[in-house]
C-alpha cells in the first residue's frame, strides 16, 4: 500500500509529532527513529517502527525515501541538515529567520552534488504563513501585509526566561492585539512593527530566593526578546504552570489589504489564519505533506533545496491531478 | 522596464479589472485590448494601449507574451480558450466547476501541441479557494473540510433570476450563516451540504404588471440555484436597485478542522478568508499574478495547461527567489 518510506532523526516534540502524524497517511510507512539516546530509553507506541542510533541511519539510504528531521534549528540542524543532505531527501523545519538563506544556500549546494531533494524551513512559520506572505504580496503588491502571531506559546522566549538565573521555570505566551487585527480587517493599516502589534504574557516559577523585581527587569530588558514590548509578568507555582501552561497552543494570521479601482475606492482584504492546539502536531503535519513532494520530486530528477514556494502544491497531495481537478477546483 | 507584454481578450468587468490592476505590475506591459465590439466604442483610459478587433489578435503572437482571457464561462471560454491557446500563452478565469476537467484537457492538449502555456481556472474560487483546499487536505487528510462563500453577489444566481419572465432587474447575495462559521473555528463539523450553510436574499424589480407571487416562487423553485436554499426575496424599485446593490462585493472563507494527538486532544484549524469590495478587480489580481507565471514556466519549456497547484508560487512573485527567502520565508 505505502509507496514511500520515512525516517524521523530525534525524538523530542516534533519527532513524536511526525510519528503520530504519518499515521494519516496511507502512502507513506514510518521506518525507523533515529535518536542520539540509548536506544532502549525510548518507547514507541507501535512494534513495527525501529528504534536505531542515530550513526546508524547511513545504512538506511537505500530503504528510506524521506528523513523528516526533528531537531532543533539553533544546536540541531545547522549539522544535521547538512549531514543528511548528503544521503537522504529530507525535510526540516529550520526556523532561524534570520539565518534561512545561508541554511538553505548550504543545503541547497550538498543536495544537488548527492541528487537528493531537500524541503526546508517547513512548517507554519516558517511555512505557510511564509507561502501566504508571498502570495499576497504577488497578487496585491500594491497593499501592505501583516503577521500576527498567536494567541499561543513561543517556545524561543519561554527558553530565554528560563536560562536567565534564578529561574526554575517559565511559559511565554505571544498575544497579537485583537483591535489591530479588527484594523487590518476593516482596510486599516496599523502599525508594521511585531513589537506594537502584540504583547507578551509570561508565566515564571522563581528558584527558591530568587528576587521577583530583578527577574523581571531582566525580561522585560532583554533584547531582540522582550526589550520594546509590553510585556506582562506573572510569578506562578510548580504546580500551577503544569497544571494550567502545559499546552502548546499555537496560531496567527498573515493578512494584507490593498485597495483597487480607478479612484482606490475597493476594499480587498486577504486572510489566512491557524487557531492549533499543539504546534508540534501542526508542524508535524506539514513536514509530512512535503515529504511527499520531496520524494516525487526527486523521482523526476529535481535535486536541491527546496522551500514551501518552490513546490507546485499538488505534488504535496496524495491525490492524483485529474481526482484534484475533479473534486477541489 | 518590462519584461512582459500582454494583451486583453474581452472587455467587461473582468477586462476593465485587468487593466487597472496590471498598472501595479512594473514588469508587465499592456500592449492592446481585443474586443468583438466596434473599436471606436471602447473608451480606454490610457492612451498608450491599443484598442483592436479580436479578429486582429493572431498578427500580435510575436509581440504578446500572455493573453488574459477576459471573456465569459457559458458561452466565451468554450471557443475563445481553445483559439486563443494555439497561439498565446493564456489566463482564464473559467470558472464553471462540473465542466473543468473537459474544459482543462482540451486546454492541456491544444497548448502542448503549439508549445504555449495556459493557466486555466484562475481566480479565487476556482482559484485560491481551490489551492487552499488542496493544501489544507494533503496537510491534514483526517479532517474535514468547508468553503462558505459570501456575503457577496453571484453573478451566476443574480443572471438566473434575471432571465425569468417579469424580471426587468435582479441582484442576489449568497449569505454564509455565521453560526457555521464559529462552529467550524471551534473545532465542530456542521452539516456539509452548501444549501444548508447559506442563505440567499434576492433583490428584484419587476417589469410592469408582473406578478410577485409568480415570480418569487419561479425563484424559490429553481433547481441547482435557489430549491433547497432559505430564499429571502425582497421587491425593490430600479432606483432602490441602482443606489444600493451596484457593487460587486465578494468573499467567503475556506476552512479545515482536524484532530490530532493519540486521543484526537487537539483541535487545530485552518483558514483562508477573502472580503472583497470587487470581485472582478480581485479576481483580475490573481490572473496578473498567474499571467506572469505563464511566461516564465513557458520560457523553460514547461508547456501544457496548468491549475493553481501545479504551478509552484513562486513563479507568481516579482521578486527573485532570493529576495524571497530574505524578505518572506
Amino acid at each position: 500500500m505505502a509507496e514511500i518510506t520515512a525516517g524521523i532523526v530525534g525524538y523530542g516534540n516534533l519527532g513524536c509529532g511526525v510519528e503520530k502524524i504519518l499515521e494519516n497517511h496511507d502512502d507513506i510507512e514510518l521506518l525507523g527513529i533515529f535518536t542520539r539516546r540509548p536506544v532502549e530509553s525510548l518507547s514507541i507506541s507501535s512494534e513495527d517502527i525501529k528504534v536505531l542510533n542515530v550513526d546508524e541511519a547511513e545504512n538506511y539510504q537505500q530503504e528510506i525515501d524521506v528523513m523528516f528531521l526533528c531537531g532543533g534549528s539553533a544546536r540541531d540542524l545547522p549539522r544535521q541538515g547538512p549531514e543528511f543532505a548528503r544521503m537522504f531527501n529530507t525535510v526540516d523545519s529550520y526556523d532561524n529567520h534570520d539565518k534561512i538563506p545561508e541554511y538553505f544556500a548550504r543545503m541547497d549546494g550538498i543536495a544537488r552534488e548527492n541528487d537528493n531533494t531537500c524541503a526546508v524551513g517547513i512548517g507554519w512559520d516558517p511555512g505557510l504563513f511564509s507561502l501566504n506572505r508571498m502570495l499576497m504580496q504577488a497578487i496585491m503588491p500594491q497593499g501592505q501585509g501583516y503577521t500576527f502571531w498567536g494567541e499561543g506559546v513561543s517556545q524561543g522566549h519561554s527558553d530565554a526566561i528560563r536560562e536567565l538565573e534564578g529561574v526554575f521555570d517559565a511559559v511565554q505566551y505571544t498575544i497579537p492585539r485583537q483591535q489591530y487585527i479588527e484594523d487590518v480587517r476593516s482596510g486599516e493599516t496599523p502599525p508594521q512593527a511585531a513589537e506594537k502589534r502584540h504583547l507578551r504574557r509570561c508565566f515564571v516559577v522563581l528558584e527558591e530566593g530568587a528576587d521577583e523585581e530583578e527577574i523581571a527587569r531582566s525580561i522585560r530588558e532583554m533584547p531582540n526578546y522582550f526589550a520594546g514590548y509590553e510585556t506582562e509578568i506573572n510569578f506562578v507555582s510548580r504546580r500551577e504552570l503544569e497544571q494550567d501552561h502545559a499546552g502548546m497552543p499555537h496560531g496567527g494570521f498573515v493578512m494584507r489589504n490593498a485597495r483597487t479601482g480607478s479612484e482606490n475606492e475597493n476594499s480587498q482584504i486577504m486572510e489566512f489564519s491557524l487557531d492549533l492546539d499543539s504546534n508540534p502536531e501542526f508542524t508535524a503535519s506539514v513536514m509530512a505533506a512535503y515529504g511527499r513532494a520531496a520524494v516525487r520530486l526527486n523521482a523526476e530528477g529535481r535535486t536541491g533545496a527546496r522551500t514551501v514556494w518552490d513546490i507546485a502544491p499538488s505534488y504535496l497531495s496524495s491525490l492524483s491531478p485529474s481526482e484534484l481537478r475533479e473534486s477541489m477546483l
